[in-house]
Formats: structure tokens, C-alpha cells, sequence
């Protein structure tokens, strides 16, 4: 069955929700749908039970990526799959700015980006780093981001920041058309940030603290641009190791394979 | 006296710390003295009560930040002063990259940018809007930027990256020498990313909230630049009244005086 909100995704943990209001109550698949199936589901309630209400709470927890295969969304899905949270998912052409289905996605996000991530309550969250701690922030006990307040999380958006502003969109214009000399002087500018990333992966497994965090799944991504954009990133010796350890994770995988990046 | 470190902040709140261990302990002010006086602090620790224990946890959080006149750490001296936090501060010349001291600054930040912050341990923090939010979260009753887990803080953070990775980035290669081409295209691309804060603030006074926030601080500095590097912004209404309502702000006016960009 399509879509994030399979009969097998709402059952999970909460099988007293099933026993409680089905059979007779159709879960909707589609986005649109969801608000009146709340609002029915609430309607209910005197007939049903606590259980029933706290499974209510954690439908309020599914949301919507936008997405386009490759781009920097790619991190949000690896995140998400680590987190154990599924998402339904739509693909984005960027060239054009249409959805999947059809939509123009710029009512969806003004900025035309991707990812753009839609709440269950109707609310659009934007730029990767941010969704990827909210993602990791629902589900604390996957590790993906230290708590709140210690001074590793302040670790954590110093190494977002840095992926994002020096990283990520060093590499951004390398996807537009470019002049020659345009495209080698960008390929020398993306390989003189890539120093700072070796230093702290030396001796290290991950980017911040001794395990995977949303940080790792952001590098990993942009990472993964430089041999489709041949830009030369043997000499990092660190980063080289660092992409070979990522690609063995199972979320890595299901990401890229998710994507259409991964033919296994 | 000059510095971070002076009697007037030393006592402060803590008067109790005074008491107990001054007068005949001479608290150091410069940065690399610190370290000894700490230790010679904690030497004294039997014969000092509870109260001056608490008093050296608050020396931990005086604070370095290196900066260069106008640049984005402007952004982070504006957000010291409205939560009231003093820092030394030292410039940094960014194209030889040493210090006022005639350091190497690639020894205290090897990605060789301002903002860096010293923190009292020796540990050095980098990224602006990491550095400001690590301030306004030490001074939570200065309401610089909302708590943790909120979604207001992920409206925070969103704002911020996009500050970041979009305004920031466009604007930073016309600090150096391009064509005119080149230029007159960057002029244009850091136009094209400036209605998305138009439309943020219309309506609104500030970026987050209902209130000042460490990304107006932000917002405030890099929209400054576009005078200086002739970047015609005049058309976004919103954004130059956001800017002209800034300037009123005496932590404004103070950072700008202190790095000699207001001559009053």
C-alpha cells in the first residue's frame, strides 16, 4: 500500500487504537483527507478508550517531505529512516517547480527548495538542517542530536552551519550551467572546505560526539555530490573513510535506494 | 578599566564572592592568565563558602569574541549587549589573517572567518548565529530567542539558516575582487533572496515572534552591507523600515559605535 499512513504504519505500537476504533473506521491515505478523519476520529471519542486518544497524539506526528532525488532532502530521509518516523513523500521537479501531482510547489514554499516539510497540523518547515533537528528531536532515544542546552548540541549547529553555508552552497551554483572556467574555479572552492572537515573527522567516526548524528546524514549527502560533479576529493583521506562507513548503514541505503540511487 | 573582565562585572550579582575571597586575591584581566587564577581560586576552596563557589561558576562565562569592524560578528556584539553580557573583544585583520595582538588567527580559528568566541574553558565556538544563540541562551530573561523544543525556536533556526546559507553566502564574495560582470551578477542574486524577508515582515515588527530576536541582530548586519557594496534594496519596503527601526536600537547604536562605523 502507497503512501506513509499503510495499515502497517498505524498499527505498530499502538494496536490498542485498531482493537479500539476499527473496523468500521477507514484511515484516509491522502494528505487533503486528514483533517476530517481527525475530526471524525474525535467525534468518537466517548466511545473509545485512553489508548485510543494517546494514538490519536502520535497520528499528529506523520508529516509530508517534499523532495527531489539526490538533493539535499535525501539527509532528511536518511534522518527520518534513523529515527524510525515515516514520511509520506513527494518529488519535486525543481526545474519547473511543479510537485508529483502536479502542484506548483512555490505555494507550497515560497523559496522553491527543497526540502520543505509539512506538519500534521498544516505548517510548512524549511531548510534541511532545521527539519533534520526537528525530525531527530521527535524521537530523542535515536541519539540523532544531543538534548537541548548541553554544549554538544551548540556542537551539532556549528557543523550544520558550517555544511550548510561553506559545504552545501559552495556546491549549489554546480548545478546550474556554468562557463568552464566558472565550474573549475567552483571545483577548487569546494575542495578548499573540505580541509576543515578531514581535520575533524581525523581519529574520529563521526562529526560530532563518538556516534551518528543528523550532521553525519547532512556531510554523507553533500558529500555525495562531488563524483557526479567531479569534483576530486580523493586527497581527504578522513572524508573518503568517512563516506564508505555511511554508505554501509542500512537507512543509508534504504534512502538511496528509496530514491532511485541505489540499484540493488 | 578596560577588558571583559572588570570589578564592576566581577561583582555584580555576586557580591557574596567579594566578600569571601577578595580583598588580597587580584583577579587577572588578561585572557591567558585565567586559567592560573582559576585554579588558584579553587586552591582557596576550604576557606571560601558555597556562595564564592557560585561566583567562580559565573566567571566561567566571561567570554572572547574575535571580529572584524562590520562584519557579521557585528551581529554578535549587538546580541552581547541586549542580554547584557560583556565580552572582550579583539579585532582581526582578514586578509592577513592575524590578530590586533599580532597573532595567527589560523591558530585560534583554523577556518580562519569572525565570529570566533573564547569561552572561559579555552574552548572556541564558531558560526554567528551559533554564537548568538549560545549568548541570548545564557541570559534566557532577555528573551533573545525562544526556549528550546518550542516550534518558535525551530522558526528560529529556520529563519537563521536561511539568514545564513542564502543572504550571507550571496553577499560574501563581493567583499573581494571581481569582474564587473561577476559583480553586477551577485548584486542581482543578493536581490532575488531579499523578498522572502520582505514578505516575513509584512505586518510584522520582527523576524520571529513578536518580539527582538537574535535573527534581527543578524538580518540587521548583513542588510547593512548593501549600501556599502551598492546593492539597491530600496524596493523592499518592509525591509527598510525593519532596517531604519534597527538603527533606533541603542545595543545598535553602541555595537556600531564601538567598531567605528557611527561617528557620534
Amino acid at each position: 500500500m502507497p503512501g506513509w499512513f499503510s495499515a502497517e504504519k498505524k498499527v505498530g505500537n499502538h494496536d490498542q487504537y485498531t482493537a479500539a476504533a476499527a473496523p468500521d473506521v477507514e484511515v484516509p491515505l491522502r494528505w487533503g483527507e486528514r483533517a476530517g478523519f481527525l475530526a471524525g476520529l474525535r467525534h468518537l471519542q466517548p466511545q473509545i478508550n485512553l489508548a485510543c486518544i494517546a494514538a490519536e497524539t502520535t497520528l499528529e506526528k506523520h508529516m509530508k517531505l517534499f523532495y527531489s532525488p539526490g538533493a539535499c532532502s535525501l539527509a532528511v530521509r536518511i534522518v527520518a529512516g534513523e529515527a524510525g518516523i515515516t514520511l509520506e513523500t513527494e518529488s519535486v521537479n525543481l526545474a519547473d517547480k511543479r510537485t508529483a501531482s502536479g502542484e506548483d510547489y512555490r505555494k507550497i514554499n515560497p523559496k522553491g527548495q527543497v526540502p520543505a516539510l509539512i506538519l500534521d497540523d498544516g505548517a510548512i518547515l524549511t531548510e534541511g538542517p532545521v527539519i533534520m533537528q526537528f525530525l531527530a528531536d521527535q524521537k530523542p532515544e535515536a541519539n540523532l542530536a544531543p538534548a537541548f542546552g548541553t554544549m554538544e548540541r551548540y556542537r551539532l549547529l556549528e557543523v550544520l552551519g558550517f555544511l550548510n553555508a561553506e559545504i552545501h552552497k559552495s556546491y549549489s551554483p554546480m548545478f546550474h550551467e556554468m562557463t568552464d572556467e566558472a565550474r573549475a574555479e567552483r571545483k577548487e572552492l569546494v575542495r578548499s572546505k573540505y580541509p576543515v572537515l578531514d581535520t575533524l573527522l581525523e581519529g574520529r567516526e563521526w562529526l560530532v560526539g563518538n556516534h551518528f548524528t543528523v550532521a553525519d546524514a547532512y556531510m554523507f549527502t553533500l558529500t555525495n555530490w562531488a563524483p557526479f560533479l567531479r569534483v576530486d576529493l580523493s586527497e581527504f583521506e578522513n572524508v573518503q573513510a568517512f563516506q564508505r562507513r555511511m554508505e554501509k548503514r542500512p537507512h543509508v541505503q534504504a534512502a538511496l535506494r528509496a530514491e532511485g540511487l541505489l540499484n540493488q
